[in-house]
């Protein structure tokens, strides 16, 4: 492969003369750069952008790490990150944790090995104290996910008022039995602390019992709703409403009630929380809380490449954007 | 931030055994090696991957190009890869080309730059004549879509076949007037002509007639299969049915039929392509081509590591894998 002995041989121009055109440095007159630019494009030669690196170039390159990207949430979200990230010339490394605190951890030393420029967290496994040190590597910009002992930027919705609203839909509409889903328990986030808080917050205000049994940890996928619908079928006293905190698991919840008895809304009423696009096609609608996931993927970008090129600073802003709550059918 | 004299000086050890003992160089004793690794340690020394690079190491990166990661096809593609890649410590780049050949190339540029090892085309938006010249930077590997001039290894189900098995069950139902739907036409592959092929045999095969208008171009998504169905409304000589190509466009037609006076399947008899998570969850179940889609991913990954690793050869071999017809309601 070409060299720049090769460029400087057969563009008869030194090779510091030609180090300094790849480097655009100025103080190269426009005959020589022609020459030199000329001699590249014949010999095919592309700068080796490791040692651009290593000369404290920055790789153009950001982590964002997701549990993963089979879920419509993330890959809309990756989608806006990515629309903004190649629009000014990032491209992104797909950091698929599937719920492992060793591989987010895996994934920060991009940052120690400079592989990339900065990280966004969309989703958190470990402490914050463990990630916190990575801060000494390069900026961290979460994004859905966060916690208060964070000083870092974030950008979120308000998890607390939305299942809070969520649920005193269920109460106006006569439900008084009213079961809670909640996916993994990622200990760096206070997402999930936050929606159980606004779920309990308005079964106290109107005096509303709560069974144990109701309670649905670590579901987060369509199979993982089917199977809370079947735990329902067997129980006998039964919910009358359920928040699953997540479209999947409540398209997998109906799918499962149309091979039973349990009728939805009827029998049980359903709220998800995403707004996915299906949630809009299936027959019954869904009932949801939408996220904004596109402007929030392309705000977090944007900041991100902002701090990168010091146009803001890594500090502990929050921005809360605005959810809304979709009322279809269910 | 550490450097490898720091490294040196703290543990009171030479730089070049230090620089030996983090390329892993063999002939350092144990004692000094396991010095150099307490002091990098305490001091919190990583290895620059920049700098590695140089001295001929891997990037154990990939670039995985798809159109867009919205599709559940593409994200369940990319898990499939992904899963595949980690177990191996290898990391993806998500290049979503959106469908222009320009990105394409840039993408194809981080071979050149020597930013991945390796490229997987999921999709592919240019002549083959202009992506052949990047295997001279490294190995490119074809998934999903493909092209008879390619002389690089490819992973894909018959389209034709599959396509042809599709209007042959529509023919079997007694339906007479069957439109096609196709994506956008990627210049580069076979996979769009192939299921035209397909469709087409089948017609004439049972001397049908076809009509201009059951042609629909460039639909890809939910909202396009919206369109579709709303274009077919306006007809004064209806399909009664329709091969959509793409779950999310059949998606989109059945959702779309809802609001109207055609009714699926009796009016419009609908096959998807894909089998994504929804199909089964909807309600009329869709009738569609199931691809292999985490066997095609993990298959076309494990391929790529193997050229990488020098097992395998970077040769035009084709990997024909199975698809399977679903039949449900629509």
């Amino acid at each position: 492969m070409a060299t720049i002995k090769d460029v400087a041989k057969l563009s008869g121009i030194s090779r510091s003369t030609v180090s300094r055109v790849i480097n655009n440095h100025p103080y190269v007159n426009d005959e020589k750069r022609s020459r030199v630019k000329q001699a590249m494009k014949e010999l095919g030669y592309f700068p080796n952008s490791s040692a651009q690196r290593l000369r404290g170039s920055k790789t153009r390159t950001i982590a964002v790490l997701i549990s993963r990207i089979v879920n419509p949430f993330f890959s809309g979200l990756v989608d806006a990150m990515d629309e903004v990230a190649t629009e000014s010339g990032y491209q992104l490394i797909l950091c698929n944790t599937r719920g492992s605190r060793e591989r987010e951890l895996k994934y920060l030393d991009l940052l120690k090995t400079k592989q990339v420029d900065g990280v966004i967290l969309a989703s958190v496994e470990n402490n914050w104290e463990d990630i916190k040190p990575y801060l000494g590597y390069g900026p961290i910009v979460s994004c859905n996910e966060y916690t208060a002992q964070t000083d870092i930027p974030s950008f979120k919705i308000n998890h607390y008022e939305a299942t809070f609203q969520a649920i005193i839909h269920f109460i106006k509409n006569g439900r008084k039995k009213i079961a809670f889903c909640c996916g993994d328990e990622p200990i760096g986030s206070d997402l999930g602390v936050d929606r159980e808080k606004g779920f309990f917050q308005a079964l106290s205000e109107h005096d509303l019992l709560f069974q144990d049994e109701w309670y649905f940890k670590n579901v987060s996928s369509v199979e993982d709703g089917r199977g809370v619908l079947k735990r329902i079928e067997k129980m006998d006293d039964r919910p009358d409403a359920i928040f699953t905190g997540s479209d999947e698991v409540a398209m997998g919840i109906i799918a499962q009630s149309q091979l039973s008895s349990i009728i939805v809304p009827q029998d049980l009423s359903v709220i998800g929380f995403d707004d996915q696009q299906m949630s809009g096609v299936l027959k019954p609608g869904l009932t949801t809380i939408k996220q904004p996931i596109k402007q929030m993927g392309r705000e977090t970008m944007t900041y991100m490449l902002q701090i990168l090129n010091k146009q803001k600073e890594l500090a502990g802003t929050e921005k809360v954007l605005q959810y809304k709550f979709i009322k279809r059918d269910t």
